[in-house]
């Protein structure tokens, strides 16, 4: 077999076989596929696109260049939640105590944050002395004792999806639908769960732009789900605007909390009783308005919360600062950005919100930069609110000063006030299972 | 200027900038656009294709990354040739004499012969002693003094098409009219000559299988030549089945002396009248009429044969062999074909007897593979000729006893013997200029 062959019958629109496909992902990873044969094949694929044979060979060869997780030694049925990333994106933190107070087991490995985007494991790490590299039988074990745990990802999981990934990267294949599907569902099928929910983000602030192209990529994801055997759904969310009012790993955490309290921001509360909605009905736990109800009580009783904080004592995290959120070391600078003109808030730019909150040093530019855990940014006022001049929009927090004008810029830049009040829309605008 | 936002200009249908194509192409040369960018680029190009603005772009761009043959030190109007590769194709040998002979300058860089096509190169170093690495100013000298020398090409005419040629090679890109155009034409403006004819060949033994494909990449060579200031006609021939009956270096220059002489295969002293009195018309030698009938004139008086003659001792050639094409080193195993049914040959595969002459030992299989100048084969039938059981269809020279059975097996699959008379194909199908 040769992998010429391979890239010219993708590029005439023929469908690769099984043994094809596996000998392309087996050959990019053992070295014997140069790059130059891979970024040729990612280009023909964005053109010619994949039928869902293909797209399952990949995904599983995929998955199995490396560590596939066994969570056969935790008791129950195991849900895992993938989100296809935004900005002030905390829900995994709200969910997962959540849904494990429900009796669902979650034992989920996060990802960090790079660019405009933040990821769960750097807001974990907020938290003193939390461990996310903890070895696998403790993993387990927490899981099996809390039911929640979660971790970064091992060193050795998807590799075939590292090198691809970072290769269209750097070769402008991102944007394709077979592409993102195989390299979200082999994290997924390698990291173990039984079943999947994928929260498909649309709008401005998303990589999908609109609910279309959203819900095909939803659908695409959880066919290859269902082909590999595991019970997946996806919910379309919007991320037009960022989720919450709270950018920056500190600031999130607390917002988390205080969503786990009850006193969460509305759109930020919905969604992830929803979300946990969902991840119940997955896994069995009763019909969707039964396991709402579940989610209401968990968060009344105060369960929930004692969740998080009995999943931040098992990986040495100091739990004070979840009990008290005062706790958390503060940002030395506190800055109030003021609208310029009155009217209504019609939109806020989520990366441009987010590229801030990089600013600010609560985000990483590139995969070594250091973060700011107590950095970040408060969006005091969201969507539709009416404010006057000289308002308080944002608030802005930070260690450096001289970050804090260009941050400003940034965020007048990113909110826009016009005369009539914006529409509301949806925050959940498709549900395909 | 970054190379990704280039390949995503590319890859969403938009059209690239001369600076960005600069940028592309001398990039790849210098090494700080890698392989794997390039290729996803090839790929997005065959998808996309090109404007003739960006071909123009490219070409040049190739053309300009080596050395630039300045002709100005030969007096007169220089006409270059250019096939795209075809078996059995000795033209140059024929059609280089013939307009010299009337007043033509051709200063040609050839080719060596890889796989199933044979190089120019390779058939004049059958000719004992004949130099094809000649200094410039020897060069120069020499179609001053003669009007003609043909060498090989220098290593540093056009670094970019070799770079970009080898990865289209390995990428599945090599079928793209705008990456042909661009290798094709920048190796002819680099070569410096005023006037351009091309011939491209079409049919099963050559790259474009029909003639309408034959056609768009005519028009659009000859589109790109002209936006370059030079004057160029292309010629789409047929190449269904190998030009004249031989094949293989030495019996190939005994044709072309044949031809020279007037005494050679009709197809192929057809195709090389009219390719001859093209190039003539393109120096502004006279009408087409005009031309053909100079042709003629020189083959006629054996002024033709004698400019070969000419050109071989300029270049350290021993012409005697020219002079008596018995001279030539035969081949010590002469092996004849014969039919194994009777009717008429309906079809002669060529890319089957380039592979036959190839197991003969007259071409390369890879770049460093000797040849042997004696051994090919002599196509003793062709298209439309009526056999019997038993008659000689073609004769096989070697000095390798081992090679002859394997090549006659090839040449029984070359060959179709059908109880119809095929119809004729004419053997030039348009003009395009």
């Amino acid at each position: 077999m040769r992998m010429y062959d391979l890239i010219n019958k993708k590029k005439i629109g023929e469908e690769l076989s099984e043994e094809e496909i596996r000998f392309m992902i087996n050959g990019y990873v053992d070295g014997s596929v140069p790059d130059y044969q891979m970024s040729a094949m990612l280009m023909a694929i964005f053109f010619q696109g994949m039928s869902d044979k293909e797209i399952f060979a990949m995904t599983d060869a995929m998955a199995k260049s490396g560590d596939m997780v066994d969570l056969s030694a935790i008791e129950g049925i195991k849900v895992d939640k993938h989100s296809t990333g935004g900005v002030g994106d905390k829900t995994t933190l709200i969910i997962g105590p959540i849904v494990a107070a429900c009796g669902v087991k979650v034992a989920k490995m996060s990802g960090r944050g790079l660019g405009h985007t933040g990821g769960t494991i750097d807001k974990l790490e907020a938290i003193p002395g939390y461990k996310t590299d903890i070895p696998q039988d403790k993993f387990f074990e927490n899981v099996n004792k809390c039911g929640i745990s979660v971790v970064g990802q091992s060193g050795n999981l998807t590799p075939a999806d590292k090198k691809i990934y970072a290769l269209r990267d750097v070769t402008a294949t991102v944007d394709s639908i077979p592409l993102i599907t195989a390299s979200i569902m082999s994290k997924k099928l390698a990291a173990g769960s039984d079943c999947i929910l994928l929260d498909v983000k649309t709008g401005s602030g998303a990589f999908m732009k609109t609910v279309e192209e959203a819900e095909v990529l939803a659908k695409k994801m959880v066919d290859i789900g269902k082909i590999a055997g595991r019970k997946v759904q996806a919910l379309v969310t919007d991320m037009d605007i960022p989720l919450g009012h709270a950018i920056g790993n500190s600031l999130e955490v607390i917002e988390a909390v205080n969503t786990l309290k009850g006193q969460g921001p509305e759109d930020l509360t919905y969604i992830c009783k929803e979300l946990s909605a969902s991840m119940m009905y997955l896994a069995d736990i009763g019909d969707m308005d039964e396991c709402r109800a579940k989610v209401d009580e968990v968060i009344a009783s105060g369960a929930a919360l004692n969740k998080l904080v009995e999943m931040v004592e098992n990986q040495c995290g100091d739990s004070s600062v979840i009990k008290n959120t005062e706790l958390f070391e503060k940002a030395s600078i506190v800055h109030k950005v003021v609208a310029k003109k009155s009217g209504f808030i019609s939109h806020i730019d989520s990366e441009k919100c987010g590229i801030a909150s990089v600013v600010l040093e609560a985000g990483r530019e590139t995969k070594e930069s250091p973060i700011d855990y107590a950095s970040g940014l408060i969006l005091d006022k969201k969507l539709g609110d009416e404010v006057k001049e000289g308002d308080v929009i944002a608030t802005l927090y930070t260690n450096n000063q001289a970050k804090v004008e260009p941050a400003e810029n940034i965020i007048y830049e990113a909110y826009v006030i016009d005369d009539e009040k914006p529409e509301e829309r949806p925050l959940i605008l498709s549900q395909i299972m």
